[in-house]
């Protein structure tokens, strides 16, 4: 019986081989690729090419009894580590002219990636940290681009004790809130104001299909560039109010970093035997507790930071406390009906999302499934 | 410029159709593997063979400078592909002699599965639902196993209204707390008795890398077949008490599915556009709303039981309700110090789990990115 498995096993491993030198071969024309995007200032993410790409690819599985989802997981993964590849390649440079770029907080994680970003596009990047303030003036001095990133409680100040920028120079941030610093930014400023917020930790792969909101400041046209380079680095740059950034961050990041927290100190306070758990959870429970822990292998300041950081963050997690107790009600006087209701209410509002949402999970438990 | 570009892609186009070309042999070559494992009665998820296989090409990668993630990440997709192959192979019947299978509720997507794969296991399956109760008592007629996967709510009631059964007959059930209909099977069959609880969905690929739980009633020799049947199948078949059981899946399920509820309700109520918060969501983000909106696409009434069944649910979703106001009172009086402190001590109960989610989180997350 083991004879005639470990035959196909064997043809098995010489198939993997193959997909392997394939692989190989890929990478080195992906690199070229990006070799030849960097030369003529191509951004190196490119939805439609991809599109098509993964549709042709679909089309042709299906003719051979191959399920297109096995191909275009295939490809999408190739393409991931092709945009990891890309991201060395080096950039056009947007604003060749442009004087030295300043990155305050540069020795921090976030700072630094957007220091070797401009460096990969050709600008010359200096960097200003606690330690060398003394010498701030010299450094912003002739300086095309100030970008403000350190800590969230720290950039009001940071930025208030700046030294006079050059009055063409465009001031910048990346915190993770947006009305104080850009308020802050045109109070210190009278020259080209930009607020940023990268919508990702200094740790992914690349930029690419990341989002980084972009709040207007003062003459737009003055920090294009920024805005295209960045666009060229593979993020979408999505423009909205610093206002309607704040109120939207409350949700996406301030409440559900909270309950995450919340959620961590409720089950240490049980107290279960988290391998116990561990060991009665299917991938999608497995899934629900590493999106818990997580949090808890990262730095408290920060997220309290974020939590804290939003004026109305606070008011907004008191509401979600007071309507998980009204939630609670349904629960306790063991109102099926009522709970129902809202259920379908609340499906309501999602509208077509629930669905494209099961369907999109899918595939992504699948991928934990396998990755288990 | 567009010349060399397309010169490459037509390359990288021919890479990818060679690579479908493996991708199909490879399907062709699992399917014999499977159709061999049937017929010796292998299980069809082979974890060694999956770890040696993954190191050998991880391996072989770094050789080749192709990086040893993204061969592992290929491999385990295939392999998935692989699993829902298997699956439909057939299996080693482990209880040959056994006499037909009753799958109680097999109208039902759980029941059905079930019936499914002890069919492809060589079972003799009948079905029994609510409309042909009045023939119950011919249907069990000899039957070796009763196999009970209705509603929560019905069990125990369609426990007591089972016919007498055979008396070396095993008694079972697929529901997802155990401890009532356990004790219930236990007084209405004085044969052989066994809970299970499938940790999955009907909608899942396969039994593969699935968890179901097992929960001890009586004679355990006489159901040890049906555990090794599950096994045969590809899921891990985890041995726990009927109480344990039920504390586990408070935490695991209800508290997880409530706080869900509450989490969209309160979505529903701030009324944020879906579409702007998407906007600005990155991956990570995003699948944050995913995991939450995915639930309002499913059953109301099948999340209702789930959470109300538990009868001690109530009482731990009241502790998180109170704990999270707690925490709330650190957010209130701006207690970064008292945060840091608390969240200290939740990584310290996760422990070295806190890292290794953050890991595995990365590389869901980077999947994450790239379905996007």
């Amino acid at each position: 019986m083991d004879e005639p498995l470990s035959h196909l096993r064997a043809q098995i491993d010489e198939v993997d081989q193959a997909m392997l030198d394939l692989l190989a071969r890929r990478l080195g024309l992906v690199a070229q690729v990006g070799e030849v995007k960097g030369r003529h200032g191509l951004p190196i993410y490119a939805p439609d090419r991809e599109r098509a790409m993964i549709a042709a690819r679909r089309e042709q599985a299906a003719d051979r009894g191959v399920p297109p989802d096995l191909i275009e997981d295939v490809l999408r993964r190739c393409m991931r580590e092709a945009y990891v590849h890309e991201k060395n390649m080096g950039f056009t440079q947007q604003a060749p002219d442009l004087g030295p770029v300043v990155v305050v907080g540069g020795a921090g994680a976030m700072g630094a990636m957007f220091a070797r970003m401009l460096t990969l596009s050709g600008y010359a990047v200096r960097t200003l940290d606690r330690d060398d303030w003394h010498r701030a003036a010299a450094v912003v001095e002739g300086a095309g681009l100030v970008l403000v990133s350190v800590p969230i409680h720290d950039t009001v100040e940071v930025i208030g004790a700046l030294p006079p920028l050059p009055a063409d120079c465009v001031l910048a941030d990346l915190t993770s809130v947006k009305r104080a610093p850009v308020a802050a930014m045109m109070q210190a400023h009278a020259g080209p104001v930009l607020g940023l917020h990268p919508m990702f930790g200094p740790d992914v792969d690349s930029f690419a299909k990341q989002v980084v909101a972009s709040c207007p400041g003062r003459d737009p046209d003055a920090s294009a560039w920024l805005v295209e380079q960045i666009r060229l680095w593979g993020a979408r740059v999505h423009d909205v109010t610093a206002a309607d950034h704040d109120a939207a961050m409350g949700l996406i990041q301030a409440l559900r970093h909270f309950s995450t927290f919340a959620y961590g100190a409720h089950l240490a306070s049980e107290d279960r035997g988290l391998a116990d758990l561990l060991a009665l959870s299917s991938p999608i429970y497995r899934l629900e507790l590493i999106m818990v822990g997580r949090l808890f292998a990262q730095s408290p300041e920060l997220y309290f930071d974020i939590i804290a950081a939003g004026p109305d963050n606070l008011e907004l997690i008191e509401r979600y406390h007071a309507r998980f107790g009204e939630a609670l009600e349904l629960l306790r006087s063991g109102d099926a009906e009522g709970f129902t209701r809202r259920f379908t209410e609340i499906g309501e509002w999602f509208g077509s999302y629930a669905e494209r949402f099961l369907e999109e999970s899918r595939s992504l438990l699948a991928h934990a499934d396998s990755t288990r």
